[in-house]
Parts: structure tokens; C-alpha cells; sequence
């Protein structure tokens, strides 16, 4: 096999597939990047068993073939490569020499046929969304999921997707995330995508609002196709939970502020709580004027804010990190939260509910 | 206590004060800023007890006093606060107030007079230099020493100021790095300055060629006198080494190269070579070609470069790290290099001794 890459080019196609190869594994095939010059196109495939990620690489195929060549120190090599055209040759032992201007490397590989190749999909019912919107919505939620999995459901979001509406849900037992797309798509789809696979995509996905992606639902896996990428994952077996049901909706308090006044607020006030101490923040609500109180082993602090308000008065304790989690990840200058009591979860939501944020209180002792 | 501050000028002071604030220590009162307020100008100091710190505040005093206030508490606070008017009140039982707009944030405190103070040092004998020309003097050789004190001298540098020349020398046994400034002094001086106190002084000093700086020596001390900044530090007892003994010039091989290729080809042949081997690399120098070859467990690299060589052809093991810092510390486009033979260290130095480095080479099975 033999190929030659322009060397931008080839990092880009490099840095795409390196988002499905696993930091740990006991397959060191799995640690590589196959790469299939058997036809007219170089097609790079990384695949970690759960998450798989094939692309079309630019390159001119002088001599056809397959490889694996471990993805790290193809990577660095590559990396380090003067700006100019980069030569891939393997002879039929497995033997990689990577060539550009007076740089030469020889690295051992791996025969392309032991690759474990990525699930193929029959790509015929699809839904088109915008790059730049799926993105958001994965970013401006996936903090509210679990980072451990001692609940499965819960290290994944919920891509539920019903009469022209896309919502996607992310939640951890403390707090949810919820984002709210309008789509274009005539069936129903229900499914559970693994966090990692979001969090990967999502780096992956273009910041340009024209640009599309497709997403293929089949019952095990889901498959987003962009620009010369698949990206195919395995789902979680549901049902995810029933989200509906902690969205009541007989507020006793409404607060509006500004926002970025609040985030930086809490962001001072958590300055006196140490990770280990877990003490909340404790926010009073009054009339025209919300105030928030740290007492702490270090000392004590106040802030005042002007607000809004509708209903009772109310004094109510939070994880600050959960707040400042949901304040960084709206854009409107001012939010709304609704509250019911000291023991009921607030919510974060504009009026379409095109984002909504329900953030469980702590206990407190005043 | 009462003093009114700005934001950034405040911000900017902690700033530099907290360069002599141990990280860790038994002594918690060397964790604090002291806050000198009782004259007309605003002083912070901090000491570590090798390294003290002492800078004028812009502050307007409206009660006089003086407290010690936990430095990372207070910078902390600070960087977070809004860009105003920050009040910091200390009353009589040495709690703190600090405000700003509509926060508060209250602290206990020491009192100030628990603080130990920096030495007094006789400013009468000094001598003035650029900061810019001190600062990249001592980043250009700093990563020459040693990081642990196995051997206390090589912790820290020689400044060696003789006849109208500064040479300031840092080694770890393996390298020496040298630089020679021109400076107007009429005294000799003679000291060897901790690694640390340098790396925090460079950090402080202005990137400007215009800005100067005095420096004062005593026996046991040196002191930095810069904008509104005084830095005192702990010399090391000396005497240092002997360094002109290294400095042999019966060269049998001299290399010109262009510095910028030597780098990038040094540095992707260290790819292959991983931290735990300490595989060296090997170069060979030809009439008109030099090579770098490695060959590691990973694979096998050769690059090549142009040269222009005189004396006799050299095969010789080095370090890539050591040689990486020297050719990162060089401005100019093309360097010399000067080798006696394969157990010799070389030289990298320009004609008029601006700059030598040494590097002492690596054995290797051929």
C-alpha cells in the first residue's frame, strides 16, 4: 500500500477518527487507525466497540491496500511533519514507513483484516438538523448527566423526537437538562445515546449554522453523518424516565433577573465552600431583591441583587455548581426561575420552553 | 483599618506579591499578605523566609492600621469581585471586610504585627540593567539546573558580574548554560542566587527594554529594586564551580546549521523515544549532511539536514531534551556547534560569547 497525504489535510482526517479510539483497552488493535485504500477513496476507521467513527480521507492512492498503524504515534509523527506531502508506504510484512522531505519513520503496523469493523446501518429513514443546533443542545445539556455509570440511563441523554419536535434530555437524580429543537422528521424516534458518543460527535460537528448533518435510528444504534464522516454508536437500553412527571407546574414564587449578575453572584458566593465542606448557598428571595449568604469555616459573605418578583417570599439552598452549570449555559440576558418551596425543585425555563432547567434545593439549617 | 482600592490595580499587586507565598508551610501566618497601611502609602509584603516581596499599592488610606490576610483567600475574592471600588475594612479584633458594589465578604485575619518582615538591606552599593535584558538572561538559562537539591549549588545560578560584565550560569552536572551581558558596574560581585527567587523575579519584570531595575548584593543577600517592587532573597553559600575549567576549545569538529530545522528534527525523532528508555539520539556529521537516527522499541526514525561542516566526521549520542532546551533559547536563524569527539561535550555558542551552552553526550552501542 502506498499513499500520499497533504499533511493539513491528513492531520484533520487524523484528529476526527482519534475521538473513537479508547485511552484504555486490552486490544491493541483497537489502539489503531484502519485505514482501507483498496478502492478509489482512503477511508480511516477507529471503532472502541461502543462508539465507531469512519471517514474519507483526502489522499492519492499510489499503490492500493489496507493497514492498521496505531493511532498515537501516527498521530504525533504526523504532527511533527514539516507542512508538505507525506508518503505512507507498507510492504506486505506490516512494516509502515512514513516519509516527508528528509524525515523518515518506520513503525511495525498491523494487517488491515483484523480490524473489527464498524456496524453497517441501513441508511434509508433519516432526519437532517443543522450541525451548529445539534451541538448547542448537546453542550448546553450534557452537564447534567452522570459521570459514573452505577445508573447506566443516567451517563446518557435522551434524544426523543416526536410530531416535528427534537427534545433532548439530560439527567444525574440532582438536576435536568432539557433543550427543545423544531425538526423536520415525520416518524417518531425514542432513544438513549451514551454521553461519551455526544460529547465526541459534538467536537466533531461543524460551528456553521448552514451546515447539516443526517441522524439514522435503527433499534441498537444510532448514525450522524456529516460532511465525509459516520459516527455510529451503540445505544442504552431504555426506558429513560419519565421526565413529564417532575414538570409540575403550581409555582408559588417567580423570580426574574440578570443573569450574568446572578451567575457571578453564586460564582463569588461559592468562593467560601470548600469542595469537601458540600454547604449550599443559601438564596433569600424578597421583595425587589434577592440576597445570597455563605457561612463557612473561612468566613461569611452577602450579596444583594435587584429583581422581579411575583409570589411568596421564599428562602431556599442550593448546590452552587448546579446553578452556575445551568447560568452558564443559557445566552438570554435575563432568566426566569420558578419556585415552589424549600423542599421542591426551582426551574429555569424561557417562555417557549425551548430550554428548560430543573435543579433540586439542599437542606439547610438557618 | 480602611483603604479603598481599584479593582485592577489591587488585582495587579496581589498579583505580584503572591510570588513569595509558599504553597505549603507550617506556618500559617506566611500564608498571609501583610498589609502595611500605617504611613501614607500602602504596602504589601510577603516572605517564605528564602524570599521576600514588598510593593507599593495605589490605595486611598482612610483609617491607617496594618493585618495580615490570607493571601489565596484574598486573591480569590478579589479576582472575582466586579471592576469598581473595592473597600477592604479590618477592625479592631482583626476581621476583615472586604466590599465591592453589593458584596460583601467577611475574613478573619491576623494581626500584622505577627508577620516577619523582610531583611533590611543598605541600598548605597548597586548596579542598574534592563529588566527585559535580566529577565531573558535568566529564562534563557534557568532550565539548566537542577530541580531537586541533591546538590545545593546546582539549585541555583552564578551571577558573576566582573570588569563591566554580568555572566549568569546555571548547570545540573549533565549541561551548563551560559550568558554574558554587557553592564556599567564599577564593583565585582560574586553570588549564587536560588533557582526560585529568579523564576519568580522574571515572572514580575517587565517585558519593555526601557524599564531598569537596581540590583543590591550584601553577603547573605541580593535585592531586586523594579518599578514600586522590592524582592529580597537568601543567597546560596558558595563557592560555585568552577566553570571556565569546562570551557575547552580544542575543537575537532564545527557544525553551522540552521537552528530552526535542528529543533523540529531533534524533536520528532524524540518521538520514538519514550521517557522510561533514556535512549539517546544519535548524531552523525558527514561533509555536508548531518543525520539523526533512532531506534526504539515503537520503530526507527532518520532525518537529515544540510550542514556546513569543518574537521573530521563525528558520531555522537545525545540527550534530545538537553539539546531541545538549548536550540529553544537561541534567537538567531543559524547556530555553531563545536564537538572534540563522542565522549566530549559540545558547545553551542556564538562569536562573541553571547551565549555557550554545554552539553555532555550520551554513550551508545553502535
Amino acid at each position: 500500500m502506498k499513499i500520499s497525504f497533504e499533511k493539513n489535510s491528513l492531520m484533520q482526517s487524523i484528529s476526527i477518527v482519534l475521538k473513537a479510539v479508547p485511552s484504555k483497552t486490552t486490544l491493541p488493535i483497537l489502539e489503531c487507525i484502519h485505514i482501507d485504500a483498496t478502492t478509489d477513496v482512503v477511508k480511516f476507521t477507529t471503532n472502541d466497540m461502543e462508539l465507531g467513527i469512519k471517514t474519507n480521507v483526502k489522499g492519492e492512492i499510489i499503490e492500493k491496500g489496507s493497514t492498521a498503524i496505531n493511532a498515537k504515534i501516527f498521530n504525533d509523527i504526523v504532527r511533527k511533519l514539516p507542512n508538505n506531502t507525506i508518503t505512507l508506504t507498507v510492504d506486505d510484512k506490516s512494516n509502515a514507513n512514513i516519509k516527508c522531505g528528509n524525515s523518515n519513520f518506520n513503525i511495525p503496523c498491523h494487517t488491515g483484516d483484523d480490524f473489527p469493523d464498524i456496524p453497517s446501518i441501513s441508511q434509508d429513514k433519516s432526519m437532517t438538523i443543522s450541525q451548529f443546533v445539534f451541538k448547542e443542545a448537546i453542550n448546553k445539556t450534557i452537564f447534567s448527566i452522570a459521570p459514573n455509570d452505577n445508573n447506566k440511563l443516567m451517563t446518557g441523554e435522551l434524544i426523543d423526537i416526536k410530531d416535528g419536535n427534537m427534545r433532548i434530555v439530560g439527567l444525574d437524580g440532582h438536576r435536568i437538562a432539557i433543550r427543545n429543537i423544531k425538526v423536520e422528521c415525520e416518524e417518531n424516534y425514542n432513544v438513549i445515546v451514551p454521553g461519551k458518543t455526544l460529547i465526541e460527535v459534538s467536537r466533531i460537528l461543524s460551528s456553521n449554522l448552514e451546515d447539516n448533518m443526517q441522524i439514522y435510528f435503527t433499534s441498537n444504534n444510532i448514525l450522524f453523518n456529516f460532511d465525509d464522516t459516520i459516527v455510529v454508536s451503540r445505544l442504552i437500553d431504555g426506558p429513560y424516565f419519565s421526565v413529564n412527571n417532575f414538570l409540575i407546574s403550581n409555582y408559588a414564587t417567580k423570580v426574574k433577573v440578570n443573569r450574568k449578575d446572578l451567575l457571578d453572584s453564586i460564582d463569588r458566593s461559592s468562593l467560601l465552600i470548600s469542595e469537601s465542606d458540600k454547604k449550599p448557598i443559601i438564596i433569600d428571595i424578597n421583595d425587589g431583591e434577592l440576597s445570597i449568604n455563605v457561612a463557612s469555616t473561612l468566613g461569611s459573605s452577602s450579596e444583594k441583587l435587584d429583581i422581579t418578583k411575583e409570589g411568596n417570599d421564599l428562602k431556599i439552598g442550593f448546590n452552587p455548581k448546579f446553578m452556575l452549570d445551568v447560568l452558564k449555559s443559557i445566552d438570554e440576558e435575563e432568566v426566569t426561575i420558578d419556585l415552589i418551596n424549600a423542599k421542591s425543585p426551582c426551574f429555569i425555563k424561557d417562555d417557549e420552553e425551548s430550554y428548560i432547567y430543573l435543579v433540586l434545593p439542599v437542606n439547610f439549617t438557618a
